[in-house]
């Protein structure tokens, strides 16, 4: 039985210095001055030029400063670093540990590339890494993971975790916009940045796969090995044909053992998924992630995924937690050891395949002999009315087969002269326990 | 900051016996059975009659008893309490406290009831009393509301917590099936009992909501405080008015602190939601719970609600949970003193008023002029067609008002000659934020 021997006055309690004063920042400074978690005392604010960040709600002894430097030497018990990107995040979330201060952050980049090693240097100093807003911002996922569903053993991580992306294909599904236009309307509401990359190419949710994979599969992953592939090429046509299918387009993030967990499988790319499925009914810049285990089935856990405040309750969560528990329990929160698992690229699904042509007779045999050769059977092939001949879209869907299969039928098909653009490949999450609420017990 | 100091070898590890294996405890054993959670050993299990219950692949080092008593003097470290219902239970528990056990347990009547009394004798003797099973199942709910939000303020809490009902009303809504039918086939399939009548009724929800009140509103409530209707008044034509509104029928348990927070409104009752809401798209006998914060706005959690394996996952997590930290934190899981706090009955909201009437003419004036003589604006009138005119249901929906004044109205109305049976009425939670998962963001 452990004996805890407490050096403070009052059970839990802690203070605080924030590095990075921006929306997320002022928001857990917000959520602090309101009051509503006494235990928790903001001291300190680091940023560059802090004069013009300076705010009187914060509270009167709060100590403003330029100087990181100044946070470490100060006797602040955590560190929440939210400057973002790699760069001196990373330094600076060491130093901070270094010096046997806790640290929260919400930054996924550092975690994910990263958090293997400061994670042991965290258990090294008897202090707390937490980052549960890196992922899924106001979800409580990570803790989900790890203590909610601590119980089963889990198989599988599915969601949709990138809110910008997910605006875009919502309003493409909703309100028939091309992908330029949905994200002109994202850029004019804030959901995306002007340079949106990082986003519609699935690099952010990747990043956040990665630490998933980490706390609910235990295993290490490097980052860039898990393939993403962008949501550009997904046309307004493309939700027509969904439809048909009874699916709609999302931005998947999925990861999933190999059966005898020797493996694993892992990506991020967009997909169609079943209209009645959990991760189709996310609509707008809203989160879900869907955890599979070996004995409690499927949780979905879903909420706001970016955003200021949800992301700041997730800070101040970390910080409640540490407040609560000074010492971290000795097991670790990410496997923080243990060489990169390997991810496997290849995949079996049902596949959906929307070619552009110059319409011309032979063309479905053409592609059906190709497929064909390669051992794949052809599902449907399914055309809408009202499309001029010269740029004809018509898809064939796949029944299950490897996407190397695919890959190879496609590299075949690459040759003909009908293509007016190259086709655009989507795998199918049709598996009926695919984030599938239905209407049936399982 | 405190020091730990660790008295076992390993970080983390503890002995189980468990006391009652019926399905859930059977489960519990399977999963501990498996490997997958080293640090957790089974040693005990008590049970009337043990010898017919007694499996070999439990472990053979697993010591089988009759007696309760034979558990509290064993040197196990926790006792899982599955026996279910008040008594014994509730006394097992306070002397495997006393004899300072941690006690895991999946007895939502128990903890309804006296969770407050157990929580501070657990915590006088420095062990823990945890119950993620006792609320939804396989959802880590407790624990995302204790940690997983604690940033946050909550001001709201509604879900879907009796996987029988939901079973009913899905069936009802999908199939077009009568109560009865619906009922009928889910006794088949074993979602309901013999005497369904806890769950139809809302007994059983209205426990599981006290609970969430408890942990995640800081407020102890009465459990027989919180009004609890049936859902056996909803009939077929109901959810085809519902589906003309927009909605769907779910029995809603709900809770929300009023904008002072010096009240709680609290009810289980059905209630009609949008088909876009969070609420209607938990099928089947899945369960979810919906929290609205004051700073993070809704997150959702929802997965299987009951059966053996997801409850026993809930159990594991917590088991893991006392083999990671064998002494709780110094602040409680429920609020462990507390005179109860009183439960408002009055609420406003729209209204769904179905009538079964024998027609003739006038009656619609008749019953306009009783709401508009309680203050109440009508806001539609749908009648479908097809139906005989000696048993005519139509309904009128309410603007928002007092359930006070519909109450009233109905008193009043219930004076006429053309009421076949009594009018069905139900609340309708459309409000936006209400569970809702829009296309927009918020």
């Amino acid at each position: 039985m452990n004996v805890v021997i407490a050096d403070r006055p009052a059970p839990g309690g802690c203070t605080v210095g924030i590095a990075g004063f921006g929306t997320v920042g002022q928001a857990v400074a917000r959520i602090l001055a309101s009051g509503a978690h006494p235990g928790v005392q903001l001291t300190h604010v680091c940023n560059r030029n802090v004069a013009r960040k300076r705010v009187d709600w914060a509270g009167g002894e709060v100590v403003w400063t330029d100087s990181f430097q100044a946070l470490i030497d100060s006797p602040v018990d955590v560190i929440v670093e939210l400057i973002g990107g790699q760069d001196p995040a990373r330094r600076w979330i060491e130093q901070a540990l270094a010096a046997g201060k806790s640290v929260v952050t919400a930054n996924k980049q550092v975690i994910a590339g990263s958090g293997p090693a400061l994670l042991r240097e965290a258990r090294r100093q008897g202090r707390h890494l937490l980052f549960e807003a890196a992922v899924a911002g106001g979800i409580p996922i990570l803790r989900g993971l790890r203590d909610g569903v601590a119980g089963d053993r889990l198989r599988r991580i599915q969601g949709i975790l990138n809110g910008t992306c997910n605006y875009i294909l919502t309003r493409m599904e909703c309100a028939g916009l091309s992908f330029d236009e949905a994200l002109s309307e994202a850029r004019r509401l804030g959901y995306a940045e002007a340079d949106p990359s990082a986003d519609v190419d699935g690099y952010d949710a990747r990043a956040k796969l990665a630490i998933l994979v980490g706390v609910g599969l235990g295993r290490v992953v490097d980052v860039e090995d898990i393939p993403a592939e962008p949501i550009t090429p997904v046309a307004a046509i493309d939700f027509i044909y969904a439809r048909r299918l009874g699916c709609v387009i999302r931005q998947v993030a999925r990861a999933e053992l190999t059966p005898d967990a020797g493996g694993l499988h892992a990506a991020v790319r967009p997909a169609l998924v079943p209209e009645a499925s959990a991760l189709a009914r996310v609509g707008g810049s809203r989160n879900i992630v869907v955890v599979d285990g070996e004995f409690g089935g499927e949780t979905a856990f879903s909420g706001f995924g970016a955003g200021g405040a949800p992301t700041a309750v997730a800070v101040v969560s970390d910080l409640m937690a540490i407040a609560r528990r000074p010492a971290p329990a000795p097991d670790g929160w990410l496997p923080a050891s243990g060489e990169p698992c390997p991810v496997i690229r290849a995949f079996e699904a049902p596949h959906y395949i929307r070619f552009m042509i110059n319409d011309r007779p032979g063309i479905i045999a053409s592609l059906a002999q190709v497929f064909s050769h390669h051992g794949i059977n052809v599902d449907a092939v399914l055309q809408e009315p009202g499309w001029p001949k010269t740029e004809l879209p018509f898809v064939m869907t796949l029944e299950s087969c490897s996407s190397v299969s695919v890959a190879a039928a496609l590299a075949d098909a690459a040759g003909f002269d009908f293509h007016v653009r190259p086709p655009l490949w989507l795998p199918m999450r049709v598996d009926r326990s695919n984030g599938t609420a239905g209407s049936s017990p399982a």
